[in-house]
């Protein structure tokens, strides 16, 4: 029986790489039968990582059943798995987030949680020597994902063992650094084919903060203005989205990656008073700029107060 | 700020010698200042490992507070831990049981749980090299925490990890491994000052199966004849344990380390039934003997029902 390897729903690079790079160690290094799926359509730019390194699009699942091996990683939130997720045959978690405590196992599994930016860099260290097995493609995409989520090393998320580890493996694929994260960060700031409660849900977690729903959404983007242009649509959206998803509000962090600073539109009383408590802003318009605000994980949901 | 670093209630070899192996390599290894505690009084092998290696007994506390920095290892089961455990500063956990779940961090820590039969092997490999820096009692405590754990490589937990890394320790330290685990096996199976409720008490979970608030306890020995002499007063010290922690019925299995068995108590006929559902046991008196059984956490858990 193939293990199944995943990472969350609506994934991103590190959630698209992972699962290919981890099923290619199970595979050929640990003789177990290994497949990485996805939960729904990759990003814009792990879809140029799939690309880039010739690698074939992972099957999308809508769920898994009891007798299903699987392997979860960059998450452990059942929320953002499939609903069967306690169910299945769990086999391993490697993740960078903190523990959330929805996930129950039979029997001891292997859990590796660590304190870095990116599953891939964990990935490589449980892999050890054998990471010099890696096919170029398995290589590059473990870098993509670190240069993914550290946002080239800017983000405050990164330590100096993500790095380490991206210029390793970059200087053995002979990747120009900057000019490849060029190409993926424009791969990620495509966001024309998206509609705009797409984009709210893009990169999404969902929080309670004071008593309060809130879907924290964030796009890292190169190019601000193209959605910053469509901010009023965005905020009508944000109504039906958070009434969807039983949600009290929305909110959205545009991420400059290259000015290193967020803008968070500020749609109604509540947003602007979120802005101000957290980030001791001052609210003047329907956005406001964050500077050095990249990480929601660092910095935005650890300030989140009313 | 010293980080505290503990296992279980009730603790045994592992949660006594584990704590102690890893205050010691944050400490002069990773330059964290670090202490072992206890969350109750050591059992009597734990009680002799100190003995034998020359190490202090870890103070014991009560509850930790916000202001604690700690590291958990050998559970991740809140029951077994700290009533204020998720109030505190959690820096890591280390454990080889299943995730219950009822754990959850603040921010992305340190996590490592493997599918292996003692804490102390996986503390082995985290630490790598540094293992060549520890003190000889050091190293006696992680190779005591692997023979009691793995009941001398007869327990079904055990891999061949964890007996490679004890015989790598043994021949390390000059320790002969027969001489040693019957010295720590005869100090364990030492259990003529305890109450009827306390040897319930000793090695004892909390399970639910079909409905019924389970207490699994299990003692093992090398003298199980010590133990069952007691059989009446055990069975009536059972009614007021279960009252007392709100289980439905405390079940106790004497393991024979040497003879590799276990013999149930069958106070009544709930537990009749529960042996012969579980076990394809056939009870005709108060005891029943299971051939093979050695394991809670491998054979007596997974196989409990009504």
């Amino acid at each position: 029986m193939t293990t199944l390897v995943f990472g969350h729903k609506s994934p991103d690079t590190d959630s698209t790489g992972s699962p290919i790079a981890w099923a290619w160690y199970l595979s050929e290094v640990k003789n177990t039968p290994a497949k990485a799926v996805l939960l729904g359509e990759p990003n814009t730019e792990a879809a140029f990582m799939l690309k880039h390194w010739g690698l074939e699009k992972p099957a999308i699942i809508a769920d898994v059943t009891a007798d299903d091996k699987v392997v979860i990683v960059d998450t452990n939130n059942p929320a953002e798995l499939p609903p069967s997720i306690n169910e299945a045959k769990l086999q391993a978690i490697i993740d960078h987030h903190m523990l959330v405590g929805g996930i129950k196992t039979k029997t001891p599994i292997d859990i590796t949680i660590r304190p870095l930016a990116c599953t891939a860099t964990i990935m490589h260290d449980l892999m050890g020597a054998d990471v010099a097995k890696a096919p170029k493609a398995i290589k590059g995409a473990m870098l993509t994902c670190i240069l993914s989520d550290t946002l080239e090393f800017r983000s405050p998320t990164t330590t100096p063992h993500d790095r380490a580890v991206a210029e390793k493996l970059a200087a053995d694929l002979g990747v120009n650094i900057p000019e490849f994260a060029a190409a993926m960060f424009a791969a990620k700031s495509d966001v024309s084919s998206f509609s705009d409660a797409e984009l709210l849900r893009m990169d999404s977690k969902e929080y309670s903060v004071a008593g309060k729903e809130l879907r924290v959404s964030v796009l890292e983007t190169t190019a601000p203005k193209v959605v910053l242009d469509r901010k009023a649509s965005l905020m009508a959206s944000m109504v039906d989205v958070a009434k969807e998803d039983g949600a009290d509000q929305v909110l959205l962090f545009v991420v400059d990656i290259l000015k290193e600073e967020a803008t968070l539109l500020v749609p109604n009383d509540l947003v602007k008073q979120m802005a101000e408590a957290s980030f001791g802003a001052k609210v003047s318009g329907d956005t406001v700029v964050l500077p050095g605000i990249m990480s929601r994980k660092k910095q935005i949901i650890p300030a989140l107060k009313l």
